[in-house]
């Protein structure tokens, strides 16, 4: 049995998340229904994330095995022939054995971009989560960095989120503000910030509830120093709302 | 009657281009039934430049007519809430008289950008044209500036163009080589060339005929020089071949 690791990039704007459900389509079942049609085996697909429905990916990683014997850049070419325009396989190689992508990550990172806009532009619309009230970029950022180092982030971790542990370690965090963002050779003139997060593993929507509670810190209803008692209580109920899943980008795992 | 101006942008991707088609969604379609949602009036919406479909818009420009007396923010507001929203009206502004987007433009902008890869980021494929062979980016911009100027560009107009007279003035044109194009705050690194374009007017195509044979120019089939043989031809076939719709933009009319 050979073990091939892919890095993928995708919009995930049509799609039901990574992990195959019961209806709708999903990028795990169109890179397997892909894999399928190159080696006529239905091997499984495992991920480093399991990204929700509109979240997009720059350097997602996902693991098959298959006894088939064509080389990894024979399957990367043929994987993007036959995968739509939105799904692209940046790189396939071949692993000496067999790798879980999700188990042996040290490491993932993540950023959000947030628009603060009375209207989006259609450019910016799938990758941004628009808030149209004033935020304030310093304390979001104070509070952000109550999140750096080891917690227990049951406050942030979403209901049905199967992890046996709740204890992770946040490495960076940070929270910029950005007078524009460049769309192609397009500047896109506005109020945006990003949050980007790099930590050893994340709970079930940990990213989109910490953005979601540092837009409440940013309106003022969450003050900064807040975020502890918030982490201490490890009750989701205490935190702020999600954040939308289209502002959210899988950037890259690291092992 | 009320006479009201619409600055509008969109991502072309899913449309049949601007115009009313027998079958098809299109963006003239889609705005016109935002309109007479709101005012119960069928009214035309004439715009500037009748896109192709899969051409983009930073600042379409279109114009109708009203009885209602709503004021322009509203309408502005109200036709925002129920676009698509890869359609965003950027402004509404009432003219004090009636007024023809298209015959009242002194000058238009539209830029096209060429990807040279062997694949395509998901984040450019919409938006880009992908080239697979080399680009000579400098003879491309030394065939550009014989189109400066006063000519007769029948050899750059589509079958079926209907405008009168085939004489245009190309104020600028420029062909630029990027090292990344920024995809929100993502650098995309890669080989990109985009060009640009200001004419008092265009005929049909006349962008993507003249990409089309610029890309010939810089894959060394055409020589720079040769364009003023094209020019002066005033046939179509002469000329190299229409590039795709999707590296189009239209990005600015001026009156």
């Amino acid at each position: 049995m050979r073990h091939v690791r892919l890095i993928i990039e995708y919009d995930g704007t049509r799609y039901q998340g990574w992990q195959t459900q019961r209806s709708g389509l999903t990028i795990q079942d169109t890179i397997g229904r892909a894999v399928s049609g190159l080696t006529g085996e239905q091997s499984e697909i495992r991920s480093a994330s399991r990204t929700d429905a509109g979240v997009h990916a720059l350097g997602q990683v996902a693991v098959f095995s298959t006894v088939s014997g064509l080389p990894a850049a024979t399957i990367e070419r043929a994987l993007n022939a036959t995968l739509p325009q939105d799904i692209r396989i940046l790189r396939a190689e071949e692993l000496e054995s067999e790798f879980h992508p999700r188990y042996r990550a040290v490491k993932k990172s993540y950023f959000y971009l947030i628009e603060k806009a009375q209207k989006q532009s259609v450019f910016t619309h799938p990758y941004t989560w628009r808030v149209s009230s004033a935020l304030d970029v310093a304390a979001m950022s104070r509070a952000a960095t109550l999140l750096l180092g080891e917690h227990d982030f049951s406050a942030f971790r979403a209901a049905g989120c199967g992890a046996k542990t709740t204890v992770r370690t946040v490495y960076c965090i940070s929270v910029t503000s950005h007078d524009h963002l460049d769309f192609m050779t397009v500047r896109l003139k506005g109020d945006f910030i990003s949050v980007r997060i790099e930590a050893n593993a994340f709970l079930r929507h940990m990213v989109r509830n910490i953005v979601g509670t540092l837009a409440e810190v940013g309106k003022g209803k969450i003050s900064p120093e807040e975020i502890r008692g918030i982490l201490a209580s490890c009750d989701r109920n205490a935190a702020g709302p999600t954040a939308p899943a289209r502002g959210l980008f899988l950037e890259e795992v690291f092992y």
